[in-house]
């Protein structure tokens, strides 16, 4: 058996990854901190999983914070795994961090991103950022081999798993990358806001960070690792009245003529291990719900023939594969266990 | 292994119980059967199914739906099970009905129900009607004797789990019994309607059924079961935007002035053997969200001391603990499981 | 033209009169004070008023707050009118306030209401008690002789006009009063908070302030008026996944068997002259969609002859009838406008 | 008083046409024709019409619907308004048709549109399409000798209020065009259909009709007629859990480094003679709200300097500015009234 320590326990994707390891037969939840609610039971603060998980949440300072576990994740914000990740690699953790901390392998790179966002952090481990890997495992070989990750974005890992074939086979132009992507209010977490106000947000939406998503900068550093070549994207952040889940559409010039059918399969065969990955027609009529609970990415391939573009439509569960799913699946690797293992279960229609 | 054949399957309370054998150890979906979606699988019907349930959907009068099944689900409405469960259990199964053809044990009560819903059905099996067993696990003592059972509807459940131990212990005075029940949309099922159109129903709320709902009489004839004397009721059915829960109150007047402390122990005691009904005072602050995806049934004991009235407030997941998931707790009393096999997965929130 | 002062501009029940007053031919408004978002327009604050209503918002000891104007709503919690209402009735103008501050006539009955909800307010002007007046005008004849309105609640408004024919003509038993109430998230305002956070509020719902909300004390204030009689309900608040609206069920035990067309005819008879009030069978089919955006109250009335329960649905808007709109009604009454000026504005649909 | 005769009047269209038209000073509803629900009231169908527009809907063989009226609205599908349009124009009446049928020039462009969306029908009256006007008052000059005029499609009105003013000044690549547009519900009308049901469509969305919607011809006519010259556009529509509402966002590549702020005054110049259309900057931080219920178009212009594409967010109610508030504003040119005459009434937030 496995043990974890989460911290971050209270938020949105400490809770995630707690339900998730709940599921998993091999891992088991020795540890929760957090900088709320300590003192409190997990199902005092998440009353659907009393009986399930009734672990006291302990703050960053208790002792028991300091012991061995297997692996650590940091469901945190920028700024907190860089300051503690290295005491649990050095008592023989395995790390995941979900914030920026652990998404760039160079320092230049995580000072183009924090700057980009607009915080002024420095980085307090820069030492660690060549043995930390970006958590895709369907763009990187994960293993038992890493110790560090860094957990993707959600709008990253939904325009990624869109773009990345057309970007490895040289599909599209590199300088007309759209990605047009929507996320429900989950995606914020859970600081209330009068953005995130229920009577606010009914038959409510909007375009938010119009000046740049969090997102964009390791987007766009993946995307040159795969095509060699420094990439832009246009991004666009919305917000839409539902809670989970994330619909992207990217868009990119098509460099010849392709046929469409050759196109998906470029996609199947770049997909061809990855569990988690359907690659669908527009006429499988597939929509957020075939995904929602799941670590599933729905990918409808498409041409629009009449101007010769390239759109792709990506389905996640933003909390899932967006978040905790991919870090439960980036677990499986870690450990050697089957890559599935925990995430099969079936979710719950309608 | 035991097998299982659904009837029904193509709808929600079909697809629910599929969800269910699916995450469940020692049960093996053999034959899925339907009116509607004939040919198909299972998943292009319900593509979140996808790679986890690709049977194809046979028709009534398919040859694989006569054959030996372990136990055979009717996800079907009033009218159908009564034509062919026989059949099933002469072939050795264990048969259980959503509808209200075997929640009665004699023809008359049949016949007042029936008769009370306006419709015209003459029960094609009046002979099982001694043998069928009403399912409410936390009422009936349910085992491997039992053979045919008749899951119950979701707002009886959700008001008899309300209601029980107040009548069984003669706290309230039978004739003030008051349930006002909401609902979501997929309590009215997979049908499209104006009334379920989501352009109607966003932002909106109604009471429907003034006229007699459905429910009513399996409530009156449990509670008359506890009591040992005729009870009436009145029931309010009311529809709410949001598509999975109930949230019943009931209330009844007390007989005496009694200490909240003392019937929360009563209701304690009366479910102390019931492993998904959580008893809750009003300092606990729960809803409906803490049930859903799930089996279980919370409930806040409250005593209105201004007026002597006990008020129950009730959540259940109404396609869990008040149809899918109360069938597959009664299919683990059947085959002598734990009442929680297959069920105790955590839910996911938000 | 009559010039108002908004006092609590800022919140739903400041916007909601401006909007209001917007629209009225003979209203103009002149200041609008809050103690938040002073110095901006109201129109900053609320963008759909761009162009339409571009006053700045002043704080309360701004100069131009003391100015004469012929009418002031005070849309504040409790405790606010009390300290200044004196001096705008001194300058000549009407007073209208929507906290508990001026819904009750003596000391006494505001001392129990305050206690009852457990705040500490002294209240600061009780010899204007004796003037004020509970400003429901289907139930007291308000005209231009009254200077000082208490506005009352939107539960209480709800269940007022569902239970006052009954009462009133002593229909019910009066110890057998239920109330069952359901309300959109404006019910609780502009204040953000975890209860209504998007991704808490979707898909639930549940029962709240079980020990005792506030609108309880005024509900049963107006009813004893109206029957002479001391009487305490059982009222149940519970809010749903929606914005705008209030769905009531209220309950009593009738006295005798009563012809539902009679007592339907007495509800016509009995608001007769409220042009806002429709009184309708089960078979009209209403829902809160048929008031969204209006003054209008629908009330279904039924009797459940299987326990001689009188049984009322009611509609209501919670910002319209139950705030603003009767507001926007009383004002009509105090300045001898007729009552439908400026609210008869067709709404709209879906 | 003008006389007005809506065609069509059960739908979404209808209704919102009928109650622009009752919150006019200047026109009358005489006449309501719809083939479904003859015989009943409008109100009947519509209860909140209760008292304001209670005539009867008649079927179109009716003798009333041959009567002189001054103005006929067509809120008919494809193929209707052809066919009796010219019998309302001998008659003297100005018609506004929302359909395809009179958007469209020349027969030749209304076959390709009409091909394009995979539907065969006949122009029934090609001699008019001379006399048509495609009746978006932003780009058209429209006055009281049009006599027939073919109502926009809402994506088209949200893309090309968002685009012409980019098109007309040459500031963006004519092949790069992207508008990636998001619907609610009421958009697809009051026709029921599984993708429409509450239960599938809450916490839900997709994209639709990617093969080609039948908006897209008018706005490449459009654009086309801006520019002068052929216009492709890659158009992807989008339906997410809500009623009422569009955004848009339109992309295309600037043809120079732009500054931000003359792009604006650009946009702003374009507007300046039209009321309901609100050029803003990201700081503004509108939202969908901001037009709800009303005929603004509230446009976002900004350019994503990183990869100099010029994005602009478009928010228009699908149901006013989309549809019925352009044909009421189309009926004020047409009449020489005041563009926003019963247009400017205050809506209503939250």
């Amino acid at each position: 058996m496995i043990t974890a320590k989460i911290v971050g326990a209270g938020g949105y994707g400490g809770v995630g990854i707690t339900e998730l390891i709940l599921r998993h037969p091999n891992v088991s939840i020795e540890c929760m901190v957090s900088l709320s609610d300590t003192g409190k039971l997990m199902s005092d603060v998440y009353p659907h999983l009393r009986g399930k998980c009734d672990l006291e949440i302990v703050s960053p300072d208790h002792i028991s914070v300091n012991e061995k576990f297997d692996v650590v994740i940091y469901s945190t914000p920028d700024g907190v795994g860089m300051c503690t990740a290295e005491d649990d690699l050095n008592r023989g953790a395995k790390v995941i961090d979900y914030s920026g901390d652990f998404r760039f392998n160079d320092i230049g790179k995580y000072e183009q991103y924090i700057d980009f966002i607009g915080k002024k952090i420095n980085h307090k481990s820069p030492h660690l950022l060549n043995k930390t890997q970006y958590g895709l495992p369907e763009l990187h070989n994960l293993n038992s081999k890493n110790t560090l990750v860094g957990n993707p974005g959600c709008f990253a890992v939904s325009c990624l798993l869109a773009l990345s074939p057309a970007v490895k086979n040289n599909l599209i132009d590199l300088n007309s990358i759209i990605c047009d992507c929507k996320t429900g209010t989950s995606g914020a977490g859970k600081k209330i806001s009068n953005q995130l106000h229920y009577s606010f947000r009914y038959e409510n939406m909007n375009a938010y960070r119009l000046s740049g998503h969090q997102h964009i900068i390791e987007i766009e550093q993946q995307l040159s690792l795969l095509s060699d070549k420094n990439i832009n994207v246009t991004f666009t952040a919305q917000l839409v009245p539902l809670c989970r889940g994330i619909m992207s559409i990217c868009y990119g010039s098509l460099l010849e003529k392709n046929d469409l059918n050759d196109v998906i399969n470029i996609f199947r065969n770049f997909y061809i291990n990855s569990p988690f990955v359907r690659v669908l027609t527009k006429k499988e009529d597939s929509s957020l719900t075939d995904v929602r609970g799941t670590n599933y990415c729905n990918l409808i391939v498409d041409i629009d023939e009449r101007t010769n573009k390239l759109r792709i439509v990506s389905y996640i569960d933003n909390l899932m594969k967006g978040q905790a799913g991919n870090a439960m699946q980036v677990i499986n690797k870690l450990f050697d266990f089957d890559d599935t293992l925990g995430l099969d279960i079936t979710s719950q229609y309608p």
